[in-house]
């Protein structure tokens, strides 16, 4: 019997919905932790969060607070990362970044396991997990991309609301009860919370996820763009990308229209996606099976189906691509990645 | 003063959430009406209805209920149509119909007054009302087609479950109330009420609109794809499309990717769309400002806004489209034909 590495494990943000995430698949994967530190901002520090049945005490994440820690798992938003990430590498820290902060900085690789592990190894103490609508995507494109070659990716997304935090989720659930008992719906927090103007949710569609940018696209809209490229290491790419909020609790829908380098078979396509790790095909129109948010919610994989041949271009594709956006699109490929890194030590 | 032409007027399908929103229109439009008949099947004759006023007894729809009207519009069903237009071609009605019973034949012309009212003088007493989806993107798109051409329509729809009717938005109110209780939600209608299998619509997204056709696409993505060409008269047009289930209650949404056969100026496309008929500009992204469902509901004009040049293409143009699936979708839409066609006589 080998004697497994353990490692020195940080979470910061351990009490946010991904953090939270987080902390359930290192507590499932049974993943090798020597010493385990969970930290947040000064307003949590001090309350308690079970793992692996043994209570631990939240500390407020400072400089120091790496000292020690082999891998550290971020996401307690952009400036908390930007703040405290070149002070964890100083120490020795491998930081996984699920922020924005790092992922097109050129000397961090962003990854998404299934697509660029390969890339983890140029890492410089910092690997940034990319941005959920971008990870499902990419993990269902990579197998076309290899088989086909891909030369244009259309997408057009059907959001969910926790992709805005959990008050988001509250905010949701509160203007649809408000909305069913027929009284006013105050929006609070949606489209984005640092932004002045507040949209209705509830039984509407948000066609804003982010600011904009000058070029009239959201920076959601463009993180799908730049990523991508990035990702897939192709700036040759054709992105572009419609980013839409809808009230969904939990898991990210995209309409995906692609086209290919060279001719395919449609059954080869599925085959093919059928057979690739991380991804599942749900795809029975006769039995009127495809994949939805609520399935997918709860589970690792990134779900398939809606499989066909654009009538008009023989090189088009159309696809629907689901995942829960705090697992792929988030903690898991963020622990995947970690898994990663401890198998490598 | 001129003496202004009466009609003997029927609706049929009068009870149902398109029949009331044709009667509304036809009221505040002061439609010139001599007689007005109100039909149904034999389930709801005999039932009251009032307009402008006056209590209106529905009767049951018969082939001989058409002997001296002289413009019918026809929403309760592609069966009903099939069965009882021909008769009342017969009897010399003007047959406006808001299902899909003939809209690709090719007797029939196929109308959105913005895209070619032309077209009406074609018809042999049948003329046919547009899916309510594609209604709202040629609508928008026909000031491109005409200033710049266009080659190829990738769309994403984002449609309100008032689509599959009132049942269903009953269903869809129904299925909230009891997720939001903790309750089991048993769904009954959606997707599509002729088929087995069923999905919740609440907090969840349906990538099935009809059935499906065996090519993969539904029967809903077909038309889009079929009707365009048709209302555009251009067979060349490359058009293909993905039709969504979201949970709101009136009001399609559209994510259009279009490609432009000539060069353009994005303010040009904003000029041009703003200054169209039926087209109101919603476009600010500074202002938080877009087409979204909510706002649309109850509304004639089709919305357009999020208008923005695809990064990866000169070409490209990404824009958003939404509409009250009732009335531009569906009432309005015949309503203006019918108005049209009273103008000529």
């Amino acid at each position: 019997m080998s004697t497994q590495k353990l490692f020195n494990v940080a979470v910061v943000g351990a009490t946010g919905a991904v953090g939270e995430q987080i902390l359930k698949l290192l507590a499932e994967r049974n993943f090798p932790i020597k010493s385990l530190k969970l930290l947040s901002s000064a307003r949590s520090a001090g309350k308690q969060i079970e793992f692996k049945g043994k209570d631990y005490t939240i500390e407020e994440a400072k400089p120091e607070s790496f000292a020690g820690v082999d891998i550290a798992l971020f996401s307690a938003g952009g400036d908390v990362s930007k703040a405290l990430i070149p002070h964890a590498v100083e120490y020795g820290t491998v930081c996984i970044d699920n922020t924005n902060a790092y992922r097109m900085d050129e000397q961090t690789p962003l990854i998404v396991p299934e697509v660029n592990i390969n890339k983890v190894s140029e890492h410089k103490g910092i690997i940034a997990n990319p941005n959920c609508s971008t990870i499902q995507m990419v993990a269902a494109l990579k197998p076309l991309y290899d088989r086909y070659g891909i030369s244009r990716i259309i997408v057009s997304t059907y959001q969910a609301v926790s992709g805005a935090g959990a008050k988001a989720i509250d905010e949701m659930l509160r203007q649809s009860s408000e909305h069913l008992l027929g009284n006013e719906v105050n929006p609070d927090i949606l489209p984005t919370g640092s932004l002045p103007v507040k949209h209705q949710i509830a039984f509407n569609v948000i066609p804003q996820i982010d600011k904009f940018a000058d070029n009239g696209f959201t920076l959601e809209e463009m993180k799908m763009i730049r990523e991508t490229k990035k990702i897939m290491d192709d700036e040759s790419l054709e992105v572009t990308a419609t980013c839409v909020r809808v009230p969904v609790v939990y898991g990210h829908s995209e309409s995906v229209y692609v086209e290919l380098k060279q001719d395919f078979d449609i059954d080869d396509v599925k085959g093919l996606l059928s057979d690739s790790p991380g991804l599942v095909l749900v795809d029975d129109p006769a039995g009127q099976q495809y994949p939805m948010p609520l399935d997918a919610t709860g589970k690792n994989d990134v779900f398939v189906g809606r499989i066909r041949r654009d009538l008009s271009n023989a090189r088009g594709l159309n696809m629907w691509i689901v995942s829960d956006n705090l697992l792929k699109g988030a903690a898991w490929n963020a622990v995947q990645i970690a898994e990663h890194i401890a198998s490598l030590k």
